[in-house]
């Protein structure tokens, strides 16, 4: 068994090389330029756990772990297009330092790339990963897709919302995991718990998301709080707030929306606190927490096995602030 | 064995279906929509001949071709939004009906799609065929970016040129020979002359493509003629014209490639008649197909079993006008 620390430090060597050809260079350098810019590496990281919950480390689940990640990549580069967005991580996004037209190519070969790695894969295991990868993938599309529907939208239910972050976000990690349970030889039993453990961590981790960037700590968040509110984005609390705050302050959140006065972010924080959207967003968190770690205790291997998950779950999302 | 019409008709009765889930539909509509736009199918069909120039036509082979298809459509939807091409086959392109977010997602989830059906290929196929897929789809991409990039360039040698239009366009008709050549059994030398008999019958199809846009009937050829001269395209023609015409007809030519004046087509078409370009293209694509030919007879089966490669070879690229 191995700490999650040592997994990442794994994967980090491995990974740390050029994925593509060197020509063309206008092409392949902008996709290995993502690659560059960091990231948590926490889905391939899911993905090697996922094997060794069950069984010692396959070598075909360092390779479904390269494709996760360059999958994911994949749609940082395109969505970052969509959003217009000039900054990723600090860094210039893709688009910006290379043009559209050259992002949205690269895009596409980091993607054909996570296939090239899929195809490395023993081929005992390729139908099945194939089969998970494929579907997650179009999953992760229609979640990017559903988000661009509802930021056209006046109103988007909560129960809408927490199906597009699924789709966006969770059913990656939810993937990660069972595509690596399935080398380490798992049950469907076993898969499915796996599964849903990572499904639900991928909700509470959005939710805290939400929840930092309106009441997060600037300094240890790394991002300027408030950035969802200038967007006038349709956050988990947002919606909580439309839906709970009192007559006069929904009327105030909906002017709010429309325009940009310099206190924005604390007027819609003001409302966000008065009607107890803080509270309840924690709350919601450690429901989908909770939810978590029962699938992660019904899955049959041993208690020790499953320290490594814990660890990382507890780093990607905290109980309590 | 089965005739080029046969084939095509049994192709496109599988393919005109609906391959995508009905929800998102704001994001499905647009990846459906530009199959129903019409197309060749000359790809899909190539690799069921492929296949059946061995042996007969195993379900793996339809698989393959339907990937194959939408493979294609998905770099149709990406290329014209890179090219902002207001129009395909006499339609919206599906940015232009989607808007530009959209057809990026919509372009991926085709492309996500086409290795759905890969997914179903036996397994015995499995990693051959996804090994010829990628490396494929890797060059196809490779010659979008060098197509790109020679648009920003003042000078392109005719070499190079011939090396973008290969990867463009040649490889995934070679590539869906191999692929059906696989699935049908043939040893690898057998493969690699079917590969090149692709490639090469690729090759003079572009030629054959930027002569008739200068020279082609636009009644028999359905296009504007001379819309690569209006759009500034380094054309077989434009870069043998640059190279072999006489200086005063050089500087001409670059003069006109800066301007918009109302004859331009017609004064770039009489320095393309002077300096013999015109029977300079039918030379070069005539060796291209002898070339084909050539790989096509060192093919060690029956000669009959070939007649279907003749015929759609024939009706892709006429030796003459």
């Amino acid at each position: 068994m191995h700490s999650f620390e040592q997994l990442l430090a794994d994967f980090e060597s491995r990974f740390n090389t050029r994925h593509f050809p060197n020509e063309p260079h206008t092409l392949y350098d902008a996709s290995q330029y993502i690659l560059g810019i960091g990231g948590k590496r926490a889905r391939p990281v899911l993905c090697i756990m996922g094997n060794e919950l069950f069984d010692t480390i396959k070598s075909s689940a360092w390779e479904v772990a390269t494709a996760i990640e360059l999958f994911h990549n994949f749609t940082l580069i395109h969505d970052d297009i969509m959003d217009q967005a000039p900054l990723r991580r600090g860094a210039a996004t893709v688009h910006t330092k290379f043009g559209t037209n050259t992002a949205i190519l690269a895009g596409d070969v980091v993607m054909i790339m996570s296939y090239e790695y899929l195809r490395k894969v023993e081929p005992q295991f390729l139908p099945q990963i194939l089969g998970i990868f494929n579907k997650t993938a179009l999953e992760v599309s229609e979640g990017q897709q559903l988000d661009m529907d509802f930021e056209k939208r006046d109103t988007v239910h909560i129960d809408e919302y927490i199906n597009m972050i699924t789709l966006k976000t969770s059913v990656l990690l939810a993937a990660s995991l069972s595509m690596g349970a399935c080398i380490g030889g798992a049950g469907d039993r076993n898969t499915h718990h796996l599964y849903e453990f990572g499904k639900n961590l991928g909700i509470a981790f959005q939710i805290q998301d939400d929840y930092l960037d309106a009441f997060g700590d600037p300094v240890k968040f790394g991002k300027q709080v408030g950035g969802d509110i200038l967007a006038n984005k349709k956050t988990f609390l947002m919606i909580e707030a439309m839906q709970s705050a009192s007559s006069d302050d929904k009327s105030t959140l909906q002017n709010l929306m429309s325009v940009h006065t310099p206190d924005k972010i604390k007027l819609v924080l003001d409302i966000f606190k008065r009607s107890g959207v803080d509270a309840w967003a924690v709350a919601l968190k450690n429901k989908y927490l909770d939810i978590a770690y029962t699938h992660l205790d019904e899955i049959a291997v041993m208690n020790n096995r499953k320290k490594p998950l814990k660890d990382l779950a507890a780093f990607l999302v905290q109980r309590d602030y």
